[in-house]
Parts: structure tokens; C-alpha cells; sequence
């Protein structure tokens, strides 16, 4: 029963998709004697928590109710007021909470409130699933560093492009269909300087309505192409370029005066290093960032631990080739046990594709 | 209702693996009054036929009952008599089929025979999945090469093996008891003379009570050490050595001395002719090859068309590494539209992995 009513909370919430970063998304649920008298979600960043929206459509009066939100009620004044205040007020008598808030100025102690004053606390309902959707934010709120999903496209036997380099399209049309719907939800989308002189891609989201992420090429040294889609379309959607003190002056003067912001970050073994950019991303408010990095790029973002979840198509087609490109080169690790580990590893159809997606094992 | 029966059939008809070869795996159930009267398999080769196993089991007077036969029943003389007689002989009044027999000598004939003499026959019942358990049989019988199955096992970004050339594991304990559950079931496994080289795998079943396949080795110019364990453990398993006119006569000899077969196959540019390979093996009875190749063999193999089914285990690790090796290497495809092609992918959980499976797309 409770997990029925959580189920309709979680798809209340993610009704924010998009539009509530770098905030969560939630959703909650009024119901009295079998009845839900109530309903909201957290509709936009900084607007109304979704138990305030909740309360505010109840077609009767909420006391002796129950409330189901699929993340801890807050209990501090942020950009509005304490919802445990809220609850209390309105006379709830039972609240089933989903996920507790990792936020440190909320976690347990919302739940702690409304024990203290006798309200009966359930937490934990369909966990896992509150959680998840929320997953960029779970990160972003402790540690101010955005979410990052290494996302690429393979053969069956592990090649991103044929030999001579052919890489349009490994996989089909429903799985580019998904991953624009990424690109759609996202902060950012991350490539490295080779896959804008190899491709000269203009990584927007070709969804109608669709939401451009902002575009970050990670380019240690300048070799950019002055007339890049990314540099030449800046009306369309940021670009950031993310430099070491190896890129030139002049390029950088060059490039700031198109409207591209330029990152200097410090080097690690002569290139950007990672956490650094990462750290000064997410002071930029970049909550998310969709890697769609080629193999060396890929490689350098998971040896510095930078990647928390990774999504590969794999198309049904073998290309073979001892020299063909695949989704993570560079210099690979030599001994087995050092491998990244993935976790919660899951896979469905797309299309004719399937999609692998998990979590990076950390520590 | 039907497919209920004929699911109980398939059932029956499993019992049969690894003991029917190169025979089709069969189960026949009768039907009576809503009562499972009789029921019976192909239990070994050249053994009686299921529908005669079935009526060997009767419990009660066959007459007007309906018969379930996974696989078309056969009309001619082969080592035992026609099973169509025997279902006209005990009065059966409706015969549902599976699927058809492929053997041209059986195919269609059986069911025509039936339908002639009055008899109520349904076809195509779950016929996938009643193919599908003889994709083996389906492709010897007609094409008298065996029916080769490529597998390989990598990490979530295609590599087999790390940078340093560690491959011992890859994948979990219960994906590689499955490699050898279907060891158990072929009547062979082929690996190139680089694997025998580099690993020295011993290439038997180890299930208890496993039955080894016989171990084919390509080896265009005769380069296996004469200490191998392929060769010196010759009582354990038979072991083929296919070679080319380049194979010295002298290690022939050698070879041929301890046990193991030699096959001299003509060349193709310098290498084993895999095609020619096939029809010598399928003169052997040799029905069905697991192919556990590094990447150049798995892709001449591909690249000659002999191979059928593809399996590849995907492990939760990722390894990287521009130079570490793939399932699949040798020259590649150079332009996407010529890639290799696979048909009916799925997708399952085998332990901490994923198995990816499908067949090769032919012409």
C-alpha cells in the first residue's frame, strides 16, 4: 500500500525533470481514509517544495492524514520555509518518507523534527528508486562536484568506429533519440578537442523544445579551430574551454572575444587536470555533465575519478580491427585487479540496441 | 492450451542435449481427455524416436487422442521406421508440430502424410523456441558443416585482456560455468595456434560428469609446441590440428605420433581456408564448433562466413588501454555499412555479467 502511493509520489516528482537542477526532484502525496486529498511536486528551481504544492491542493481538510514525499522534508529556511513546519501545522499524523536528504543541513534532521513531536515516521519506501532519480543532486550537495555519466556507442565487439574511422552511427536511431533526451537533462555535455577537429560536432539537443546543455571541450593546449560549430554557434549554447596555462594568450583573447568562456586549469601530467575542472564546474552551478568523450579523454576521466555512472550502447554489428578506435584507450591498466568496477550493472533493449548502464565503484 | 503442451514437449525434449547429436533433440507428448496419456524423447542417437517413446509410455488406448511433437514427425526409413506410421497406426486424430524438419528427405513430407490419410495437423506451434533448441541439427543437417558458435568474454569497454596481455578473469565464476556447461554440449572447441602459445589452455570440460569436445587447433604453419597440453594430455580429449601445405611433413609426423589428428586444409591468402575447414569437419560428424579465438582468428572467421551464433560475456570492469586486445582484430571492416551483422540480440544476467547473444545475419 504505502509503496503504491510512494510509486505515484515518484512519478509526481519527475515532472521536475529538467527544469528544479541543481535542486531534487520531489513528489508528494496527501491521502485520508484511502483517498488522495492532495498532490504536488517541485516544479522549478527556487518555486515551492513539492509538500507545499501538496498542501496547497488539498480539496480537504489534512489532519489525521498521511503524507508520502519521496525525499526527506526539509527542516531550515532556504529559499523557503521549513516543510516539517508545514507538516506539523496541517496536523499529518503519519509521514512515509522515500530517501533521506543527503544535504548535510537536512539529513536526519527533518525526520527527527517531526518524531519529536509525535508524528509517526516510515523511511526507506521504495528507497532505492527515490534515490536514483535524483542522483545528480545526491552528489552535488555534498560534494559541490557535478554528476558525471560517461556515455558511448559500440559495436558488439567493443569498436566505437571502423578502421579507416567511419563512427556514423554505430547504433541506431532510437538510441541517439535517448541520448538527446540526455543531453536535454543535463547541465553540461563534455568532449575532448580531438572530437571537435575530427568531427566538428554542435552538440545541442536536437529534441523539439529540447534545452541545449552547456558544451565543454577539455583542450590542455588551444589547438581548437577558431571557426568550431561549438565557437562559430555560441548563440545556440555556452561553450566552456577548459585550458592549462599551456594554451596561448592570444588564443585565449581570440577566443573570449566570440562569447567562449575559457578555463585555465592547472595541469596533471601536462594535461587539464579533471578534479580541479570539476571543482570549478560545479562552482559554475554544473550539476551534470554528459560525457561523450573519445577513448583517451574517457580514460583520463575514469583513471582521475571523475565518472560516477556509465551508459554504453552496444549496436548489433562486429567491426573488428586490431586498430579501430574503442570507447576507453590511453595507456589502460595492466593488471586486472586495478580494473574500474561497475556496479548495480543493468541492461535493456533501445531499439535494436542494448543499453549497459552502472555505477563506478569508488575507493 | 496447446502451447502449454508443447512447452511440457520442449521440456522432454532438453533432456536429450549432448546425447542425441549430430540427431535433433525431439519430445512428443499424447493427449487425452485433458490427460497426459504418454510421453517421450529422443534419448540418444540413432535411439528410437520420441512419438515411438511416447507410445512405448502409453498408460491408456491412444485412439482419437492428440499428439504434441516439437520437431516435424519424420516419413521415412532412416535407422528406425516412420514415425508418421506409428501416429496413423495408434489412431491419433490431431498431430500439433512445432517446427518443420529441415532435412530435405523429411521436410513438409511428414505433415503432408499425416494431412492425406485424414488427420488433423497443426503447425508452428512455439516454433522459435522449438527451432531454436536444434539450431545445431537445423544447420548440419541441411549444410552437412557444423554450426559454429563464437564467444568471448570482455570487460564493459571491449577489451579481452589488459594492456600487459591479463586476461585470468575477465568475467565471474558463473559466466565461465556456463563456457563450460556448453563445452559439454558441442562436439568441438577451436582456438588458434596464439592461444595454444600464449596460455597453454588445457581446452576440456570441467563439470563433473562434462564430456570433453574435441579440441581443434588452427595452425596454418605448424607452430604448436610439441609439449602443449592440447597434445601431451591426448588421452583426455582428441585433439585436430588443421594445418596448411606450409606445416613442415617432419612435425606432421611428430604430431601424428602422440595421438593428434593433422588436417592439411588448402590455404587461403597463406592461412587455414576456414570454409574448407568446415566441410572436413563436417565429414568428421563434427556438428557444432564452439569458437573461443583471439581476434585475428575470430575474424577471419567471421570474414570467411562460418561463424553462426555469437556469444559475448560482458563483465563489469572496465580495463581500457589503446593497445589492450578485443574480441574481435585482424584487419576490421573499413566502412560501417560492411559490418557484420547480428540478428535477435538479447541481453540476460549470468551472475555479476551480462551475456549478449545473437546470430550472424547471412548474404
Amino acid at each position: 500500500m504505502d509503496e503504491n502511493y510512494m510509486k505515484l509520489a515518484l512519478e509526481l516528482a519527475k515532472n521536475g525533470m529538467g527544469k528544479v537542477n541543481p535542486n531534487p526532484m520531489v513528489g508528494a502525496i496527501i491521502v485520508k481514509n484511502g483517498k488522495v486529498i492532495g498532490e504536488g511536486y517541485h516544479e522549478a528551481f527556487g518555486k515551492a517544495h513539492a509538500e507545499v504544492n501538496a498542501f496547497n491542493s488539498l480539496i480537504e481538510d489534512a489532519a489525521g492524514a498521511t503524507i508520502y514525499v519521496t525525499l526527506e522534508p526539509c527542516s531550515h529556511y532556504g529559499k523557503t520555509p521549513p516543510c516539517v513546519d508545514k507538516i506539523i501545522e496541517n496536523k499529518i499524523s503519519r509521514v512515509i518518507v522515500g530517501a533521506f536528504d543527503p544535504n548535510p543541513v537536512v539529513s536526519g534532521k527533518g525526520v527527527k523534527k517531526l518524531r519529536d513531536v509525535g508524528i509517526e515516521v516510515i523511511t526507506g519506501v521504495l528507497e532505492d528508486e527515490c534515490t536514483k532519480i535524483n542522483e545528480v543532486f545526491m552528489k552535488y550537495i555534498v560534494s559541490k562536484k557535478p554528476f558525471v555519466i560517461l556515455k558511448s556507442a559500440m559495436s558488439l565487439d567493443g569498436k566505437i568506429a571502423t578502421s579507416k574511422g567511419e563512427s556514423k552511427w554505430i547504433t541506431g536511431e532510437k538510441s541517439r533519440v535517448e541520448v538527446h533526451k540526455l543531453r536535454n537533462e543535463v547541465s553540461a555535455i563534455m568532449v575532448g578537442v580531438n572530437t571537435i577537429i575530427n568531427d566538428n560536432p554542435q552538440l545541442t539537443c536536437r529534441l523539439e523544445n529540447g534545452r541545449n546543455p552547456i558544451r565543454i571541450v577539455v583542450d590542455s593546449t588551444l589547438r581548437i579551430p577558431i571557426e568550431s560549430k561549438v565557437i562559430s554557434d555560441i548563440d545556440e549554447a555556452k561553450t566552456i574551454i577548459a585550458t592549462t596555462d599551456k594554451g596561448s594568450s592570444d588564443k585565449i583573447l581570440e577566443l573570449t572575444n566570440t562569447g567562449v568562456t575559457v578555463l585555465i586549469i592547472k595541469s596533471k601530467n601536462g594535461r587539464v587536470d579533471l578534479q580541479e575542472l570539476m571543482i570549478k564546474l560545479g562552482n559554475l552551478n554544473i550539476d551534470s555533465i554528459l560525457l561523450e568523450g573519445g577513448g583517451i579523454l574517457n580514460f583520463s576521466a575514469l583513471d582521475q575519478g571523475i565518472v560516477d555512472k556509465i551508459q554504453i550502447y552496444i549496436s548489433p554489428k562486429i567491426i573488428g580491427g586490431e586498430k579501430s578506435k574503442t570507447p576507453v584507450g590511453g595507456n589502460g591498466i595492466e593488471i586486472l585487479k586495478d580494473a574500474f568496477k561497475i556496479q548495480g550493472l543493468t541492461s535493456r533493449s533501445v531499439g535494436e540496441d542494448i543499453l549497459i548502464e552502472g555505477y563506478i565503484k569508488k575507493g
